[in-house]
C-alpha cells in the first residue's frame, strides 16, 4: 500500500502543474476561461448555447468539449457559429490539464474573451482535477434531484458558481429547493447560484451579468 | 509510461478475483443478484422501493447502496423495510467487488433470494469494475436526454438490461426514443429494455416478471 501513495501524488502534482501553465497561456492571450461540470443530461451544452446566443454581441466565446466519445455537442456549438474544439477521452472521466493544453492550439484564443470548458459529464471525478480555468462552475438539474449535495459533496464543495438548470420541470418532479440549498450551504456557504431553465430562457440575465462582470474583471 | 500499465492490470485482476468469489459466495446463498448503475439522479433508489413494494410478497430481497457519502438512499430502504447496507466510499467513483464482499457480512444472504447493489451515481467508471453480481442493470432517465448511449458508449454496451426511467416526464422534454433506441441496438444489440415511471408506477409489471424470471431460474 505505501509504495501506491507517492505515486498518485506525483500524478496529480504534474496534472497541476501543467493547470497552472495553461492559466499563464489564458492569461497571456487576455481570455477569462471556466470550467463547468455537472451530472450526465443537466444540460451543459444547452447552458452554452444559450450563453453563446445572450452574449454573442457583447464577448468573443470559443468552446472545448469533454466526452468519453461523439462530437455530438461540438456539432451543435460549430452549428452555432461558436470556435469549438472536442476532446473525447477515450473512455476517461474527467479531462485533465494535458487534455487542454493540447486542445489550445486549435482556438484562436488572442481573439477571445471568455472560454468555456465542459468537462466529462460526471458528478465525480472532474472535482478531483484542476484544469486551468478561473472558475469551476457546476450544473445541478432540477430532475436528478434535491439530495445531490449530500451525496457528491466533493464537486459541491470545490465549485465558485451553481446553476439550476431545467426549472421549468419545478412543477412535474418532486425537488424540495429549501432541502437542495441548506446541503449546499454546508458545504460551500454563500455559494453564488442561478435558476435557469435553457428550454424558456428563465433566470439567464443574472447568470450573464454574473459571467460579463467576471469576463471585465479578471486578472489579464 | 511503460511501467504503469503492468500496476493497473494487476489491480483489475485483483478486483475480478474477489468479483469471482462474491459470485460464488452469492450462489452458495442462493441469492441471485445484480448490480444497478445510472446517473446521479436516475431513479436508482426508486425503482429499487418500487421494485420492493412489488415484489415483497413473492421474493425476499435485500439491498446495497453505494454513494459516496451520506445514509440518505440507505435510510430510505429501511425505512421501507428492506435489509440494506450502506457502503460510503469516501469519495470513490464506483463500488468494486472488496467493498461487496466486505458489506456481505452485514445482510441476512442465506434467506435473500434477491439482492440489488445500488452502485455510485456515475456513467462511467462502474462500467470498469466487475463486482460479482449475476446482472447489470443501466437505467436512463428521460430528462437527461436521448444522446446518452453515443456518449456512454462503456456502460451501455456492458449490461444485461436498461430500465428508461421518468417516461412520466416525456410530454415536457426534447426526447427522440428512437434516436435513442438506435444508439443503444448498435452498442447493444437486442438489450433487453422496460420504459417505466417510478412516479405514476407505469411499466413495472413487465421488469418485474423479467426480474422474477432471472430470480427463479439462475444458476445456483
Amino acid at each position: 500500500m505505501t509504495r501506491k501513495i507517492p505515486v498518485v501524488e506525483h500524478i496529480l502534482s504534474a496534472n497541476d502543474q501543467i493547470a497552472d501553465q495553461n492559466l499563464e497561456t489564458l492569461k497571456a492571450a487576455g481570455v477569462f476561461a471556466i470550467n463547468i461540470m455537472a451530472s450526465p443530461g443537466a444540460g451543459k451544452t444547452s447552458t452554452i448555447l444559450k450563453t453563446f446566443e445572450l452574449l454573442e454581441d457583447k464577448i468573443k466565446m470559443g468552446v472545448i468539449e469533454g466526452d468519453l466519445a461523439s462530437s455530438i455537442d461540438a456539432d451543435k456549438a460549430q452549428a452555432a457559429g461558436i470556435p469549438v474544439v472536442q476532446i473525447n477521452t477515450g473512455g476517461g472521466c474527467h479531462l485533465d490539464a494535458v487534455m487542454l493544453k493540447d486542445a489550445f492550439p486549435n482556438l484562436p484564443l488572442v481573439s477571445l474573451d471568455l472560454l468555456i470548458v465542459e468537462n466529462v459529464g460526471n458528478l465525480v471525478c472532474p472535482a478531483n482535477f484542476k484544469i486551468g480555468t478561473h472558475k469551476n462552475v457546476l450544473i445541478a438539474s432540477i430532475p436528478e434531484g434535491d439530495d445531490k449535495p449530500y451525496k457528491y459533496p466533493g464537486m459541491y464543495r470545490g465549485v465558485d458558481a451553481l446553476i439550476i438548470n431545467k426549472i421549468d420541470l419545478m412543477p412535474y418532479v418532486d425537488f424540495d429547493i429549501e432541502y437542495f440549498l441548506k446541503g449546499v450551504e454546508i458545504l460551500n456557504p454563500g455559494l453564488q447560484s442561478f435558476s435557469v431553465s435553457c428550454k424558456t430562457g428563465e433566470g439567464f440575465e443574472a447568470w450573464i451579468n454574473w459571467l460579463v462582470e467576471q469576463v471585465k474583471g479578471h486578472d489579464r
